[in-house]
């Protein structure tokens, strides 16, 4: 009788400058089908990968969470080992562990948390420009606090949702409530970071926040407007989607 | 009559993966090389300019200094703005200003702040790879604080000094005589920062010194044999020279 299968749980770290996001699609390099190649090459056996969260393309992460149900024989351990031998420099597997059969990277995940940087200053980067996004104008980060306090909590974030192929979302298809119980805005020098702790994010919903708190920041929507953006349900209300690479997933929560 | 020339300080960023170190050669992409040659696209003169710290190749800078003196009526803000212009994304400048005519990055100096940054864990990492260097033994961080207050101080560094070529050097050669006012070690998570700040640093220096706090942490070395490293005299005695890319210089200072 072969083994009976288990569940392997994967804590991932990636740069996705040079991924096409998180899903696996034919004749293009993406996290999920590199992923799959790998467990491939360790088990002989072709195996789907469940990730918690299918990031877009360019957007990073420290602490992706992926499972897959196999019966090769190889410890957890074992699996972080060959998988980072089979592995690009650019996805790294931080650690294994077997779990239930019943959990599911996607349907088990509780939450997440997402950070998003921005350099504030006229001057370009030379390190690091990847995992940041550079904008020159100043802000106004009282005013950006002020709208983040109105963007927290429970509400309908259909005016922050974008479809798969980036095209603006009207109200009413699917649903669009989430609970968001951390919008926070930290400064350190020229550096703005854009903490998101939410149960659940829909389509650019992060992009597209940062994208109309930067709008606040520079004057062009008042902090209070933010309530009335949130009630039209329509994407065009808010601001403008900011790029990928500033954005990275840094935590999947479980139960 | 031509205007007199005026002498422009410039605060420098660079990746320096790809550059064969600050000195210009011929054939070769160095960060003098670069910033000379944005120079003359700027000004149509060619100008020489001088460094604060040679840095070796794939060493990076947050605080370069650099300075040249030019005859082209540039304001400072518009040199700022030209230069990052004509420069490529891996070098950037992040100020500039004029000062005296006697002012010379590399003699005016009085110190530099060097930082080494070590990831020591057994997973690889895939996101800023080209900024750390992964170091996957225990180390006994106790040890190589104890050992970093032995190199503290004005000691002769010939034990930590390599030539221009990469050969060990043997004492004598030269003044190898530094003060170091700070050597520093902190831990957050698995990544180490080394700090070094010092009135000058010989060839390699700080990547000797860091390779033999790591035997120290290793429990190759004993701390108190640190001194006697420094009495030797001896490149042979200390440490490896860890890699390159984990090496920032940080800042220079003046007067």
């Amino acid at each position: 009788m072969p083994p009976a299968p288990v569940n392997i749980k994967l804590l991932l770290e990636y740069d996705g400058t040079h991924f096409y996001g998180w899903q696996k699609q034919p004749g293009l390099r993406t996290v999920q089908g590199v992923l799959e190649n790998a467990v491939f090459k360790c088990s002989g056996k072709q195996t789907g990968i469940i990730g918690a969260g299918r990031t877009d393309t360019g957007v990073h992460a420290r602490g992706q969470v992926a499972n897959f149900k196999t019966s090769a024989r190889l410890s957890p351990s074992e699996w972080v080992r060959a998988l980072n031998h089979a592995l690009p420099g650019d996805l790294a597997v931080l650690s294994a562990r077997k779990v239930s059969s019943g959990f599911h990277s996607r349907y088990s995940a509780t939450g997440k948390t997402y950070r998003y940087e921005v350099l504030n200053r006229q001057e370009p980067m030379a390190i690091g420009k990847a995992f940041v996004w550079e904008f020159y104008q100043p802000l106004n980060i009282r005013a950006m606090k002020a709208a983040a306090r109105l963007i927290t909590g429970r509400h309908d974030f259909s005016s922050f949702q974008v479809d798969r192929r980036g095209k603006l979302k009207k109200g009413g298809s699917g649903n669009a409530v989430c609970t968001l119980r951390e919008v926070r805005i930290s400064a350190k020098g020229k550096r703005l970071t854009f903490t998101f702790t939410g149960n659940r994010f829909l389509q650019q919903m992060v992009r597209s926040i940062v994208g109309t708190l930067i709008e606040v920041g520079r004057g062009k929507i008042k902090p209070g407007e933010i309530s009335e953006i949130l009630k039209k349900k329509d994407r065009r209300f808010a601001g403008p989607t900011v790029p990928a690479r500033g954005l990275c997933l840094d935590k999947v929560m479980f139960g």
